[in-house]
C-alpha cells in the first residue's frame, strides 16, 4: 500500500510544482490520511517538491513531514501511516503542527507554501506569517479533495467492506423484536453490532426515527418508543479503515401497512429507483438530482424536500461530488455515491431509502450497488 | 433559563463596544450554545450592538440573530434555544451562515464586526471580506471562552448530573463478568449504560484498556480481551445538556495484584491526591500541575507524562483553563477540571486516575470532588 501514498503525494507535489509552490501544507484529516495512509489526531502533512525539482523561484523543500501534535499511537483507528514518510516531527509541547510545518518548509529553501484555507483558522494562518515571514502562502484550495473523488479499487474495495458490515448489522436488528425499545437504543444497538462485525466506528451518528420521526433526513434518536403501526426509519453505516458508507431504509411495524403508507413509499421508491437508474458516467450531477425530485415534486412533495439528493462517501461520509439542483460538474466512473431522496409529513412521518452505489460504465454492469439490504416495504 | 442566554449576549456586546466593534460573530459550536442556548449543526450567532449604545464611530447592528444552515429540529441533543433571539435565518441553501451574517450585519448599519479567528477558516473570512467589503473585520479572540471558565450553579448543576451519571455506568460496569470480554465491548456497554442512565450522549469517545494498554490516555478500544492479572483501566463521561464530565479509574483482574502494580497504583494516587489538594482559588494551575508531577518525577517516571494534569470541562471536554506546567493562570472558584495524572509502563501497562472537581473556597468545604467512585485499588 506504501507505493499508494507515495504516488498521491507525488501527484500533489507535482500540481503545487506546476502553481509555483515549493511545498503544501496538508491540514484537513482526511486528506492527510488519504496521503499519509494514517491520521493521529491534529498531525498535519507538510508535502515538499522533490529534490532536483525546484523551481526557478526557489528549491524544494525536498522531502515530506508528518507533524504530530501527540505521538501517533499505532491505533488502527488512526490508519497505518507510510513507512515511507521521511521524518515524522513532534512539535514542542502546546505548539502548533502547522506553525512548526511552516518553519519546516521554510528552513529547508522553500520560498512558497500552499495552504488549505478552507480548513485552517484565521489565528493560525496568521501564526503561519509570524514564524516564516519571508514565505509566500497561497492557497491550496480543495486539491486534495478532488484527487480523492475518484478511488482505486482499494478503496472501493474497503467501501464494499463497509457496506457488507453495515448490511449485516441492519439484517439482524431486523430478526428482533421492535416494538416497545426506543430510538436510543435501537441505534446503540445497531452501532454494536456495525462494531460486531468489524467496523473501525460507526460511519456518522446513527438515526433511528419512529412514528412522526420517520422519514426527517439526520434525526437524533430520541427516547420515544417503536409502536404498532408506526414507520420505522434507519439511517447507518460503517468505518472501515476509515472508508465510509450510509444505508436508510423505511419499514412498517405491524401485519398491515395503511394505505397511506403503501402510497408514500411507492412514491420514495419510484424517485430512488429513477436517481440510482440515472447514475453514469458523465451524467450530470443536477440531473441525478432532478430525477428523484421531479418524481417527488409531481406528487406534490416539492416544498420539504432536503436540499440535496445524495453525496460522495469516502474518507468522509460527505464529500464530493454533490447531487443537488445547483451542482455543476458530471460524474466519473468509480465515484461512490449516495441516493437518498426522503418524504416527511409534519405530524405522521414519512419515508427514506438510502443506498450507497459506485458509478460504473454500462459496459461494466451500469451502477454498482453497494447496500444491497432488501427495499422491498417489510413489515416487521 | 432565558434571560441567563440574554445576559450573557449582552456581556459580550458591552465587551464589543468597549473595543470599538459595533456586533460579533460568533462560530465556534460551544459558544453559539453557550450564547443562544443551543446551536444547530453549523449554526453561527450574531450578536450586535444593543440599540441605543451605538459607539460613535458608527450604529450597532441592533439585535442578535441566529444564522444556520437548516432549520433547527428541537432535537435535544442541539439544545433549547432562547426564544428571544429575535431573529432565526436560513441563507439560501448551501449558503454560508457566517457570509450571510456579515451580510445581516452590514446591512443593520454596522461598521465593524469581530469575529473568532481561531475558529473561522480563512476561505470563509475571505468571503465574508468579499460580500461586505466596507465591514472593518477584527478579532474577537476567546472572549467567549474566557467567559464560560468559570461557571454558574446552573451548568454546575448540570456537571453535576453528568457525573453521577456517570458514575452509575461505572458501577454498574464493575458488576458484571469482565474477564474474556473484550475492551471494544466494554467501551460500547459503558456507552449504553450512559444514555441508560440519561445522558444525552456519551462527553467523548469512552476509552478501555487492558493488560499492556493500560494506563495510557486516550487508548482507542482494541480486540484485546480482558486477562486474569490484567491491570484495567477506563476513562469515560456523560454528556448532559451539552455539559461533559470525566473520570477515570484503574483496576486490577483477578484476586491478589501483583507488588509492582500496588506500587504503582499507590504512587498514581498519591500524585493524584496531592493536585486534588492543591485545588483552591488563586492557586497557579502550573502549581497544581507541579504537585502531582513531582511525585511522579521523583520516583523516576517523570520522562513518559503527558504534557498537563488535567483541563477545564464544560460545554467542551477539552477547555480552558489547562493545568501544565507552561500554563500562566491562576484558578477562581466555580471552575471545573479534572485531575488525571497516569503512568504507562511500555509492555506492562500502568494506572490512570481521573476526576472531575470544581475548585471551591476552603469556606465552602474545598474542592467539590463530583466524579465520586471509590479510587481504593479494586480487584475484579
Amino acid at each position: 500500500m506504501s507505493e499508494v501514498y507515495a504516488e498521491r503525494r507525488a501527484r500533489l507535489r507535482a500540481r503545487c510544482a506546476a502553481a509555483g509552490s515549493a511545498a503544501a501544507l496538508v491540514s484537513g484529516a482526511a486528506n492527510v490520511r488519504y496521503l499519509a495512509g494514517g491520521a493521529p489526531p491534529g498531525a498535519v502533512l507538510l508535502v515538499g517538491a522533490a529534490p532536483g525539482t525546484g523551481s526557478a523561484s526557489g528549491s524544494g523543500a525536498g522531502e515530506d513531514t508528518l507533524l504530530c501534535s501527540r505521538p501517533p499511537t499505532g491505533d488502527p483507528a488512526e490508519g497505518r501511516l507510510d513507512e515511507r514518510l521521511r521524518r515524522t516531527v513532534l512539535p514542542p509541547a502546546g505548539g502548533d503542527p502547522a506553525v512548526a510545518a511552516a518553519e519546516t518548509a521554510r528552513a529547508a529553501g522553500a520560498d512558497t507554501l500552499a495552504v488549505e484555507e478552507h480548513h485552517l483558522s484565521v489565528a493560525r494562518y496568521r501564526a503561519i506569517g509570524a514564524v516564516a515571514p519571508g514565505l509566500r502562502v497561497t492557497d491550496l484550495g480543495t486539491a486534495v479533495e478532488q484527487d480523492r473523488v475518484v478511488k482505486d479499487e482499494d478503496e472501493i474495495g474497503c467501501l464494499r467492506i463497509a457496506a457488507e458490515i453495515t448490511d449485516q448489522a441492519l439484517g439482524e436488528l431486523l430478526e428482533s423484536i421492535l416494538v416497545g425499545r426506543t430510538e436510543r437504543h435501537l441505534a446503540l444497538e445497531l452501532e454494536r453490532r456495525l462494531v460486531d462485525h468489524g467496523a473501525d466506528g460507526p460511519a456518522f451518528p446513527t438515526s433511528v426515527a419512529t412514528g412522526p420521526h420517520s422519514g426527517r433526513r439526520g434525526h437524533r434518536p430520541t427516547d420515544r418508543r417503536v409502536e404498532e403501526g408506526d414507520f420505522l426509519s434507519v439511517c447507518l453505516g460503517a468505518d472501515y479503515r476509515g472508508y465510509r458508507v450510509e444505508i436508510g431504509r423505511t419499514f412498517v411495524i405491524g401485519t398491515s401497512p395503511a394505505d397511506w403508507q403503501i402510497e408514500l413509499y411507492d412514491l420514495v421508491f419510484a424517485a430512488q429507483r429513477a436517481a440510482r437508474e440515472a447514475l453514469a458516467p458523465g451524467a450530470a450531477c443536477r440531473d441525478v438530482d432532478r430525477a428523484a425530485r421531479q418524481i417527488l415534486a409531481s406528487a406534490g412533495h416539492g416544498d420539504g424536500l432536503a436540499p440535496f439528493l445524495g453525496h460522495g462517501v469516502g474518507l468522509e461520509i460527505e464529500e464530493d461530488p454533490q447531487l443537488a439542483p445547483g451542482a455543476m460538474g458530471k460524474l466519473d466512473a468509480c465515484v461512490p455515491v449516495t441516493v437518498e431522496p426522503g418524504v416527511h409529513l409534519p405530524g405522521r412521518g414519512g419515508v427514506r431509502i438510502d443506498d450507497t452505489l459506485v458509478v460504473r460504465q454500462v459496459a461494466d454492469g451500469g451502477p454498482e450497488l453497494l447496500t444491497i439490504t432488501t427495499k422491498e416495504l417489510l413489515a416487521l
